[in-house]
């Protein structure tokens, strides 16, 4: 952290959501701060500064809340990845395990070229299903991957393992 | 426009999306060019900038694309609006009427407070059903709602007269 805020004194627990045994971590606090908020995008940003990010992708939905000003930080697009039906253009569809059964979501065909930086923004990696999937598609495209960036990481959940050899860049981790 | 950029260049047509006769605006061209996606945050922030809004209010998930980069800009706080089930605190629910039926968002109970200045943000205003909702909803938490803000203005969808007396500023109008 560059800064005096502790970023973690505004991520609000919240046991038993969605369901009981989960603690949630909550980041409403952090985003209702301005400073925080703001110092928040300035940290998840600070790693990927001179790597000539062209393109910044995130999912639906609080992924954009992250990736869209990251985006801006570091002079570059955004593109949202969806959930089917939402994108009006030709998408690539990708599926992803959860704990049980699929997800899907969807890309424009033209979201990102061949041979494109793209960074990966979440607000938290948990099991990372979704960021490995959306890695696979980005590659797939011939993109170049050059990172994945989160507010939280939860370390226990595997997340890191399931996107390496990606590198998770993390603000707060539990 | 303080800008020489066309913002409109960078809106797609895509015709009968989601469904037949409807002429669908896609700003995901916009999204993924840096220069025009930065013009459009500082343009949506201009007339704002002297309003002194302690919080951006805005609903998934396109919402939070504009509305979390305008909190950066005008150094506020950011306040998601989320589908039933999303938000993991106490949550105030509000309904809406869309073309047929009805549809429910929710608002923390602590996302806003008495007497800050709000200014609601999306990407767009059509018939303007949520956006009224949402005003409601904030006005009646106490808050003054000084703005609502949009990248795109459908003009012959009545939703300027929806959210009268509050004003519609956008930078694209159809």
């Amino acid at each position: 952290m560059t800064s005096e805020l502790d970023l973690r004194d505004y991520i609000r627990d919240i046991p038993d959501f969605p369901k009981p045994g989960i603690m949630y971590r909550d980041i409403t606090p952090l985003l209702a701060d301005g400073p925080a908020f703001k110092v928040s995008i300035e940290c998840m940003s600070e790693p990927f500064r001179d790597a000539n990010v062209d393109v910044i992708v995130a999912a639906e939905a609080r992924g954009f809340i992250f990736g869209a000003p990251l985006a801006l930080e570091l002079n570059c697009g955004f593109v949202p990845i969806r959930k089917p039906g939402k994108l009006p253009f030709d998408t690539r569809e990708f599926k992803y395990e959860l704990e049980y059964g699929t997800d899907t979501l969807e890309m424009h065909v033209d979201g990102v070229s061949a041979g494109q930086n793209v960074l990966v923004v979440d607000d938290l990696l948990a099991t990372g299903g979704t960021v490995e999937a959306c890695v696979k598609l980005l590659e797939g495209s011939g993109a170049n991957v050059v990172g994945c960036a989160f507010l939280i990481h939860l370390l226990a959940l595997g997340g890191a393992e399931r996107i390496a050899p990606q590198e998770a860049f993390s603000l707060i981790q539990y």
